[in-house]
């Protein structure tokens, strides 16, 4: 197999730059290792005068990706521009049906239209590969569809917002606020144009919702991945988990349960020894855990040019050397649709409250947690300020229907000041 | 594809029985997952009356794993014996003369002749497939064959033996001597028939040489790789090395270097915050660096029935998917013979000696370092014991010539008790 594999990419933003650089720079290593040439043919834009620093006058020109999407000379479309509706599913659609393979690094689109596509790709015997999608730099999506293909897996956790774990371990090294550290971090460029996508938790959890289809056999189910965002977590928070042991992720967690499919993407405490718990910055990390394998954990850099052109790379070598597995791990057709489960997986909580000066008001809280069938593991009492106390409690086991009925509880017990802070706790 | 991958299995160890456990546990899953039934046809092994404690009936047995690897009716030869020579070797070679597709968790016969089984095989038109040989459940083979295909790889790291870096940090936690925690090991089995394949550093050096063919096109170069092992680490070490905030691992480095492939596998000391110095116990991490990629870094179990097995059925999976691969990621043919560099990278080293009480010792030993041309970042001596006193030096980057160099003139000081001790720092 000697033909060249021909790209079109769709998309010359910090992405599409990476892989022109890396085809460019790489010709010669990466026919050697796909044993045929790799060639880009065509690229779209939105400007095509703009300097992007890197030498396009060899490449065709389209200024509409759809019509990159359907050119001949293409083998496969890669999609780097990025939104989940408008000209990124037009193209990817177009492209499917002009019969090309599709790279996408585009997290939204296939979280919400990914069955679609990857039933209309392998009507046509089209594969879409998506290694870029989730985690950036680091092969989850190959070491969780074919790494562990002979596990059943029992759960998918990591952090995979480079943003989220910045803005975390920065207001702990800093002692900086939330909002603080939040804006520092849009100043440097680091969020989205709607940060919401990033701190909402929203990017993180469409990409764990890809990985989740691949883990249990089900359709893509973003709608049933419960969302939480960094923006209630305080530096008092921060600063109190570590006080126990523990530092604050937002991590994403999916397990198939007796009730059906969790996905949860939402702040969490993790022992501070673990290697989730150890994970400084913008880097990411992924965990799988497979009934064969027991635990692997993946670390690497989740976003930038360099990272992310790797991923799509990645996914083209597989093509040039003739390597197709279904978008999902499996036929599309024969992946089951996921019934979500909420809070379905117990789990033991971090509860922080001021509790108020009065006689008694320890018993009180401690009363209504047992009434709720909730045991204490731990807990702190701070010295007074002005009125009321920090209390901290970390409790055994339990469901979340019982901690928010418990929560409910503290209410009336007239001696807790404002809304308990509670975050979960992951083993891990 | 629907006719049945047919799997015939030599070697009924522990790796052997998680296969046949895997296959019979997942015989849906595997099929959904590749299009296609996975089988077992035929089975062998020494002994056929043994209880393993797994159903063995419904598989032909062969006595001899030769026969096995020529019968009609296979596939895959899976060739979980071990063993550089002998059945493990004749088997692999008949296999692939019968035109059969091999998957091996054999680190020594690839190590040592990979170059010729891979030829052998990609002139039948076969594959060889080795995730298991390298780091058990890790699918480190295939992220770095296909997940980081697009990157020049500029080193790759790793604990790769299971059984040492439990003996290290044993030592460390328990304050014991290396013989003592050596012993120990041994008595729980963790050890090998040989221990000098483990503590010697040749297992894992095994694995570093497949991981260099593939990271840097170059043909299998055991005989390459600089080995040293663990006996010589002393807890005086681990104590003196944590107290300059380090750890001490058998840590594997492969590199290309403008004087050839360096490849090392020895204790060295790695700063104890990164993720290889917090790795604990028997679990392995391979650290994998690319000039797209920059750094990832990959975690888990190295050894035992399920991680092995699960890494043995991802290379059966991807055969029954159709997914075919060059054993060390480009045709055998075309990989160039590694040319050997020792000792080409400088790094800082940690050095430790017992300095005997005369005046101007120090002064001695630092000007014999001067006259080497290295310069000293940091500098400890302690508390007289007897007639001698420690001393720590960390010098800055150096070449080992000229370290070796020093060493020697140590001696000429007169005022170094006994041989000095030098380890490498590595920069991970």
């Amino acid at each position: 197999m000697t033909t060249p594999l021909r790209l079109g990419i769709a998309g010359l933003g910090t992405v599409g730059v990476g892989i022109v650089r890396i085809v460019q720079k790489h010709g010669a290593l990466l026919a050697t290792r796909a044993g045929r040439p790799v060639e880009i043919v065509a690229v779209s834009a939105r400007s095509k005068t703009k300097d992007r620093g890197v030498d396009l006058s060899q490449y065709a020109w389209e200024d509409d990706p759809v019509t990159l999407a359907k050119r001949d000379d293409i083998d496969v479309f890669i999609e780097v521009m990025g939104g989940h509706e408008g000209p990124a599913k037009h193209a990817t659609e177009a492209a499917i049906a002009a019969g090309k393979d599709i790279v996408s690094a585009n997290k939204a689109l296939l979280a919400i239209h990914g069955q679609a596509l990857a039933v209309a790709a392998e009507d046509a015997g089209r594969v879409i590969r998506f290694e870029a999608a989730v985690a950036g730099g680091i092969p989850v999506v190959k070491s969780l569809t074919e790494g562990l293909a002979g596990n059943e897996i029992t759960r998918v956790m990591g952090v995979m917002n480079g943003s989220c774990n910045y803005i975390l371990t920065r207001m702990e090294d800093a002692g900086l606020s939330y909002e603080a550290v939040f804006d520092e971090a849009n100043q440097l460029g680091f969020l989205e144009a709607d940060p919401e996508l990033d701190v909402g938790g929203i990017d993180a959890g469409h990409k764990l919702a890809l990985l989740s289809s691949i883990a249990f056999g089900t359709q893509v189910d973003f709608d049933g991945v419960e969302l939480e965002g960094i923006g209630s977590v305080t530096i008092e928070d921060i600063h109190q988990a570590a006080d126990m042991g523990y530092k604050i992720k937002l991590l994403g967690v999916a397990q198939m349960t007796g009730r059906g499919l969790e996905q949860r993407m939402s702040p969490c405490l993790v022992p501070d020894t673990s290697p989730l718990g150890q994970l400084q910055g913008g880097t990411n990390m992924v965990v799988l855990e497979g009934d064969a394998v027991s635990q692997i954990v993946l670390r690497g850099p989740g976003a930038g040019e360099g990272p992310t052109a790797s991923a799509i790379m990645a996914d083209v070598m597989d093509i040039a050397r003739g390597m197709r597995v279904s978008t999902f791990g499996q036929p599309a057709k024969t992946l089951r649709k996921a019934r979500p489960a909420r809070a379905a997986v117990p789990a033991p909580y971090y509860l922080r409250m001021q509790l108020l000066d009065k006689p008694g008001a320890l018993a009180k809280v401690a009363h209504a947690l047992g009434e709720a069938g909730i045991s204490i593991d731990r807990m702190r009492q701070y010295g007074h300020q002005d009125t009321s106390a920090p209390v901290l409690i970390v409790t055994h086991k339990t469901t979340r229907t019982a901690l928010e009925e418990a929560l409910v509880d503290f209410k009336d017990t007239g001696v807790v000041s404002g809304d308990p802070v509670a975050i979960r706790i992951e083993a891990v």
